[in-house]
């Protein structure tokens, strides 16, 4: 296990219905050394990809999209949830559902700050069905820059996220896979990688 | 003028009905050698404080937060908006307005992350109204919990809210203090702080 897998089974909560509460140390309040650690790890699996630019998505994708920008030396945008936008051409926007929430978001860049020419790291706390992650790609390829890959803290390996991106041809690298989950036992069993 | 009073002088712009617009370098593409600095001040004013928790309210506040928290080695709790909360107890719950959006949030905080014994430090990117880090403020004293202080990055010295929290008796520290703008010329006049 690396030390994410490692924290999550010190310190995570398996509750009905698939959900892992990471909130004691990645999604509420949030153990800054692991931050910087998920942040460090990041830039070594990326290394040599001559990432210009971070892009995640507000709210607790900042967090540790900042570690990451941090380590690479690069700027970092976050996307803004719009209920409506006024379409002034300004903005690069893509619709996507929220798992959370259950309705239709509207995700936001300034056209001022993904630009023809970036390479783009798209980057997360958590991954489940993908859309947040398929409308950040999106956003990036609007602008016309390049994707250089996607980064996740926690993947839901048992949620068609990851295969849908990875399928598309997207370089996806999560820190942690959790492949199942027993709200009974609390057991978490992650997929073995390379 | 100090780092930050130099930035906005150099990046933002006066837009009418007294907005400023800091989007290039602190709440939409975020610059992270400029956040760690603004986190190496804050940390400067506040030593000896003995600070056990940074307080935000999410999102553009979260960056910011973690760079005082990194500075100051404290875990980071960022407040959620929420439209409704299930009354569970679990929560601590405050009622602020937003001033972008004109309509009433919910700021929530989960018990597990404030406690009477901690002294905290309440950050966020803009003070104008107030009425956000009255909200931190008061989920900080449901916890019985200690407001140490606040930290601010972007003060609106022409609006009420920094007036309104000097005067309840906190110590309120912005590292710019924006006194006056004007769209026309797009000149800004800076509070002399000692």
């Amino acid at each position: 296990m690396n030390f994410l897998e490692e924290r999550i089974m010190k310190d995570g909560v398996v509750k009905p219905g698939n959900v892992l509460k990471v909130d004691s140390f990645l999604n509420h309040q949030m153990d800054m050394k692991l931050l910087d650690r998920i942040g460090a790890e990041i830039k070594r699996r990326f290394e040599g990809e001559n990432i210009t630019k971070v892009l995640t998505i507000e709210s607790s994708g900042i967090a540790i999209a900042c570690s990451v920008a941090r380590e690479l030396d690069v700027p970092m945008v976050f996307a803004k949830k719009a209920q409506s936008v006024n379409l002034d051409g300004e903005m690069y926007v893509a619709e996507v559902d929220s798992y959370t929430s259950k309705r239709k978001n509207l995700v936001i860049v300034s056209k001022k700050y993904l630009s023809a020419g970036d390479r783009v790291l798209v980057v997360d706390d958590f991954l489940a069905n993908g859309c947040a992650l398929q409308g950040l790609i999106s956003l990036v390829e609007d602008a016309d820059a390049e994707v250089a890959g996607c980064a996740i803290a926690i993947e839901k390996g048992f949620q068609e996220g990851g295969y849908r991106i990875r399928n598309l041809g997207y370089r996806l690298e999560s820190l942690a896979i959790v492949d199942s989950m027993d709200p009974d036992t609390g057991s978490i069993t992650f997929r073995t990688q390379a």
